[in-house]
């Protein structure tokens, strides 16, 4: 079987550096050749330095047969992509007539002068052809020399992706290999937890399987490569199986699907409808919520009650408030009953705590009571877990969110 | 002088090469070395593979001086980074005992069984002290050796960026120079207007002055270096007063200063509160403010009201959205009145609109009306922007809380 071919991204641009921008154009990159079944095994960031450069593409072609560069091309002396190429294969750039006559049209249309500098724009290596660039001054280059192939882009993010798709896609050799993915979402469970359960798994070859602690919870992802995608499939499909076997109390959904989406299918299909009060959260929960495509089958809406005020005002007794504290238990379950009622809900969820910096009713941040209520159903669950207040609030909506989700395939099943 | 010295990011994770994931981690820690005067040369990515990334640390040894690494250091066998680093440097890991009864009581802590994997979470190698992580279970390493520097820093990046401020950066060396900056922050005014008022200055060679197109407007950052923060503040100061006042209409704040600390700052010294009725923006709009540490001084709190049934039980006439539409002028005006009479504050703002995917009431996803009602002041401003429901939050976001700020700078003028 031919080893599928391996690819680097480098990324070009003093700015990438300063840690300002965050580089999306290395993940556009690295999604699209993951898709053409190409391995992707580093991405790298330089700074517009030429002599550095160079050597990041010298070294890139020791390791790889695709390298992909972005950004570097504009008409600046800081520009230094076409030079740093060149010097890697030890060649020589020269004005390309066509180039130059297409720049000039491009400055004339735009009725500007073009700058003397703008001409390395049109530059050109012998072992390169130019990637037309629609929208921009900067032309690409793709380049072939001894079996490797060098793309060259610009940075722009809308320039990049268009020239990608209608330009350096249907010119990459295929690779033929394609690969079949699919990541199993889960809550509840600890990463070294889940991965001992699955350990059998995660030692094969092939599929690869990787895990990964996420905010929502532990990822799964399974992957195989082969020739055609029902093969691909059928290496990867019996262990996913498996695993969904394993896995299936903590399992809230796949690939794309968020433990929203998951909720809302659920009460969809069972035509309920939820609402919340919140306190901690201060809106994030709906916000999350209403982040979902189509929520309003289901969610009603959501009160911020940032004041002991505007909770006794949406129905929370005041004695409960004076006897317990806002930030309890009993104050969250009747804060999720208020919303039930106010919104005429089957479900009420509700969060209390102490986001920070400063303590509470005596209490530290990260202190949080969230309730759940609904037919037959009505529960708090306590966390306590420091962090500055987006954390907090985070966390805090993390877990009413699965606790709810659990709740709600719970109550399916029995 | 004494040469800065020059440093490598590696981010480890093959989640970071499947382009699903955008890398915060390493953004964040080029912005903490530029300011402590340490050059940045290249980031890597690297997936999970033992060989490839301590070939990679072995080669970012020979370039510079300090490696950081971020992610890699979970209980799992992908999780390589300890493995790698003692390859590179041609050591041994082993259990260290206070870390593995750091990591027991730990588990006890939280009632659950630690798993045998786990244990490798206690590795030291002879050249590494721990960094001690207080929220997870992944301690971190700083290695010495020969000269060079490795820092190594678990993935999830509420625990990096902890770790970095209270343990990695009180232990770096110090750099012989010093960076001052200063971040000024405008809203309402396009990046190629403000260059151009401000061109006098971007050409100087120091202090360094760029641009920065944001979600909350364009960010102009001055930086100066020298050997002193006195003489870099020195050249940097004239030029910061010259570009205030040039900007001085559009200026919101400085450095880590928000539109809603801006806005919080110049309610809390008028003593006046807010509160908000959302429908588009679906709790955000009181998430964004109650990020902010402090804000219960003066925000009341918030109704996301996702029906319109919601709207008319919160104050708003059904004859209103009956006549106009839910998307309308007229409801975001009501909305915000309700709002200001439901909480009893001075200032109310709301949000209507099409979030999308599907049009509402005619209208297409991204057509929205916010509105702000206060003391002798009432108006609505019409957005059409069209973008995916995230956009469309964001934006509207935006719009509402940057012509708050402007309706308050203006009525303090008047």
């Amino acid at each position: 079987m031919k080893k599928p071919p391996v690819a680097e991204i480098i990324s070009i641009g003093t700015e990438l550096l300063l840690g300002e921008i965050v580089d999306t154009n290395a993940s556009f990159i690295a999604a699209k050749l993951r898709d053409l079944g190409i391995f992707v095994y580093r991405k790298s960031t330089l700074g517009d330095n030429l002599e550095r450069l160079a050597n990041a593409i010298t070294e890139a072609l020791a390791r790889a047969d695709l390298i992909i560069l972005s950004g570097g091309l504009g008409p600046t002396d800081d520009d230094t992509t076409r030079e740093a190429i060149a010097a890697a294969l030890n060649e020589k750039p020269a004005i390309d007539s066509r180039l130059l006559e297409n720049l000039q049209k491009m400055f004339a249309a735009r009725k500007r002068p073009m700058a003397e500098k703008n001409k390395k724009q049109a530059w050109l290596i012998n072992s390169a052809t130019a990637l037309d660039n629609p929208v921009g001054t900067a032309c690409g280059w793709m380049v072939k020399k001894d079996g490797k192939i060098i793309v060259a882009l610009p940075g722009p993010p809308s320039e990049l992706t268009r020239m990608w798709n209608e330009q350096v896609e249907p010119r990459l050799p295929v690779s033929g290999q394609v690969l079949f993915h699919k990541t199993i979402h889960t809550t509840g469970i600890g990463e070294s937890d889940l991965a001992e359960k699955i350990s059998q798994f995660t030692m094969l070859e092939s599929p690869g399987i990787g895990t990964y602690a996420r905010k929502s919870g532990v990822d799964v992802r399974v992957a195989a490569v082969a020739t055609t995608r029902q093969m691909a499939i059928e290496i990867a499909q019996p262990v996913i199986a498996n695993i969904e076997k394993i896995l299936a109390p903590w399992i809230f959904g796949y690939d794309d699907e968020t433990v929203v989406s998951a909720i809302k299918k659920i009460l969809d299909l069972r035509r309920e409808t939820i609402s919340c009060m919140e306190s901690v959260t201060g809106g994030q929960l709906a916000s999350e919520l209403t982040n979902c495509p189509g929520i309003s089958t289901c969610f009603k809406g959501s009160i911020t009650a940032y004041t002991n005020q505007i909770k006794i005002t949406a129905g929370v007794a005041e004695e409960l408030i004076n006897r317990h504290g806002a930030v309890s238990a009993e104050v969250a379950l009747a804060m999720a009953k208020a919303s039930q009622k106010m919104f005429n809900t089957t479900w009420g969820l509700a969060t209390t705590g102490v986001a920070g910096p400063d303590c509470l009713e005596g209490k530290t941040p990260g202190t949080a009571w969230v309730a759940v209520t609904g037919p037959g159903i009505e529960y708090t669950t306590f966390q306590d877990w420091p962090g500055d207040r987006e954390m907090v609030k985070n966390r805090v909506c993390r877990t009413v969110l699965q606790s709810f989700f659990n709740t709600l395939k719970e109550k399916g099943q029995g």
